[in-house]
């Protein structure tokens, strides 16, 4: 944004994909410690995310844009409202952040701080549901940013809260989050070696967004929001 | 809405209908395999479907006015808000896009992407509910356009979230959504043989609401939402 | 309030009452028959309840004022906002409403429709329950039609949702609600005889917080919202 | 705030604390009674913590500023927005109306009112929870009150809710609600020795977050809220 040094916004993407990842890797160790029960499990994770990214969104959103994702920051510099240089920046330290909010998760929680997570996720199931999943979250957030700007945090908490559970892989749709989650051997894990499908498969799923809503919300008048149309073509 | 071409609304509609659907289906498949409790597995569906409803609605709204439902549609166009002609393009691609959405979720959680339900729901007190839940889902759709169109999408969605539990047909109120539930065998399936008596149902209390509607808000001074009476009649 | 005439503000009470009770008694019938545990039961219940609370304010509160509660009719009628004769009318089918929403519930659910409920609410800390669960709901209501109308709906909603688990008597805080539960053998009901310590500890609520946020609410200024005090007294 | 008298202010500082640990501690006792499943008591415990800070924020901030906790009103003090004989005075009643609170919960649970708790929660892991609860509560405010002040009420109260499940220690992040849980033995509660490297902690996350954030937020143009930059450093 305009008159936003860079360092300020590397810091509040840094802080804020680390905060969303101690979230993540955090609210999973506590719900498997404290219940047998997954489903419980998995509804206390979905809880705790979907919160705190209103939260991050809100308040961080004004300095750096809130991307917290690489494929939030691909699909702004293909959109040309970011450099590639800065989109490349930004990509370096939500990577780094998220992968400190693995450890800060690990320290609160009194356990290794370096781990490598060994939970299986791999597979064309699963590549379709992080297909789908980063679809989803990019037309959302385009959409959201053209008819009604400030609900943007909330729809993306909703959104992902709905997604844990409708993609059998509960959504990671994050390439930084994705890579940070490879280092806890904890409920919400996922094994190194199963990154780069999801990754690709992320991508891809922006990619597809970007292009549908591009051509979706090429109308006249963003500025109100009807909800039925008054015409016909 | 006036100025957006039919193409654009009818894909919003297909494509809102398919997610909506996805969210519904793969939220049930998703929590019953990870709980035996059905109590659980209803609230994580319940949690999915709500939320989803709140950010399609709020996203695609301002394109097709996010129906995603028939018998919407049909008071939409009993409003004359839309022609015979458009609302009988809703429907068709509002249940086009349903069945896909069965089907991409039974893709991304490993299923046989064709089925057919054999979940029983049928007799008289389900058909009471299925009149119930769309009688209020019009209502809210109506009285919210009329008095807090913001805030559309928080209420349809927050409805269907208390509806799911207050309703012994888990509320689908939805004609579209019905026949893609048909699809699945998995927890949120309806037996084919069942539809007729829901869409029935369903129609039935829709054209209620309308009725009710159209005399209880024929009141002055839209405008703004006082929260008490100021004045005896 | 000015110009809506008393039959549809009477009709929109007893409707949303009416709504509201089905889904307490339906969504308590729903949960207990589907799980052993009653936590879980009454989160279901909280939920389905905060839910539709936001819904039927937003809708209805611009017809009526959204009352659906003696205690809260009352509140107005002593600040003079209604006259005593349009309170009784509306407490009147308040009460009505509230019973035909549990009868209902009950062929939503096929039970038999007239029950008496045999579930023991009684003795100081259920009514000491009640006391505060009412302060607190006429407290929020008054302050929140002060400084922030539109909120409404949404702080008597968490509210509500809040006080189902910090009260004993998980907030009934409603006398036409709880004649309404007493009428129905279900997980949500109670016994008729414990009626008249719950509504007069619903009243004595009710009035305190309206002594109380009277002095409270005596200040300057009520058209902003400063998060925090600019000077010192 | 300018025109509010001190004892007005007070009173919602003492109410407001009282009530939120009465959800508090109210909750946890009745989620511990229901279930076995302390992730399902937890939750519980959650959404009633979540839910009634939304609401005592907006009903008393525009009265007080609605701290509720020592740590804000510091940071507060350290703003200058507050004198610190005023923050002295806010953090007394903070900790009485606490207390008071604790006592309410027991009173309305049938339980004796004076309890010593024996629960412990010491230790580095749980302290560095807390040092990251209230890091992140009060960048959280601070940030909020900068961009979107109407919205901190639910920034915070969804802070919480996700902070109970990624902080180790539930993210009591408050002194006074931390001194008040010493006073029952139930679900909430945190042994009296226990509570000095709390309040230790939660002190020195809030300076952090006032440090960190007063140069984060020093950016021109607080006035509107951009999702994504629109140039580059």
């Amino acid at each position: 944004m305009a008159g936003i040094d860079l360092s300020r916004r590397l810091v509040a993407e840094a802080l804020g994909t680390g905060l969303l990842v101690a979230a993540v890797v955090g609210s999973g160790i506590m719900a498997e410690s404290l219940t047998g029960d997954t489903a419980l499990a998995l509804l206390a994770n979905t809880i705790a995310t979907g919160a705190i990214l209103v939260v991050l969104i809100s308040i961080l959103g004004p300095i750096s844009g809130a991307h917290f994702n690489p494929a939030v920051t691909l699909v702004f510099v293909l959109r040309k409202d970011l450099t590639a240089q800065d989109g490349a920046a930004y990509v370096l330290v939500q990577i780094i952040g998220g992968i400190a909010g693995t450890l800060a998760a690990h320290l609160m929680f009194a356990l290794p701080v370096l781990q490598a997570s060994e939970h299986v996720r791999s597979g064309g199931p699963q590549w379709f549901s992080e297909i789908v999943a980063a679809f989803g979250l990019v037309a959302v957030i385009l959409s959201g940013i053209r008819f009604e700007r400030t609900a943007v945090p909330w729809l993306v908490g909703l959104y992902i809260t709905s997604a844990y559970w409708f993609t059998a892989s509960t959504s990671f749709a994050n390439p930084a989050v994705a890579i940070a989650r490879a280092f806890t051997n904890t409920f919400s894990g996922i094994r190194p070696v199963d990154l780069p499908g999801f990754i690709v498969a992320q991508i891809i799923g922006a990619v597809l967004a970007f292009a549908l809503m591009s051509w979706l919300l090429r109308i006249p008048s963003a500025g109100h929001i009807p909800i039925h149309p008054e015409s016909s073509s």
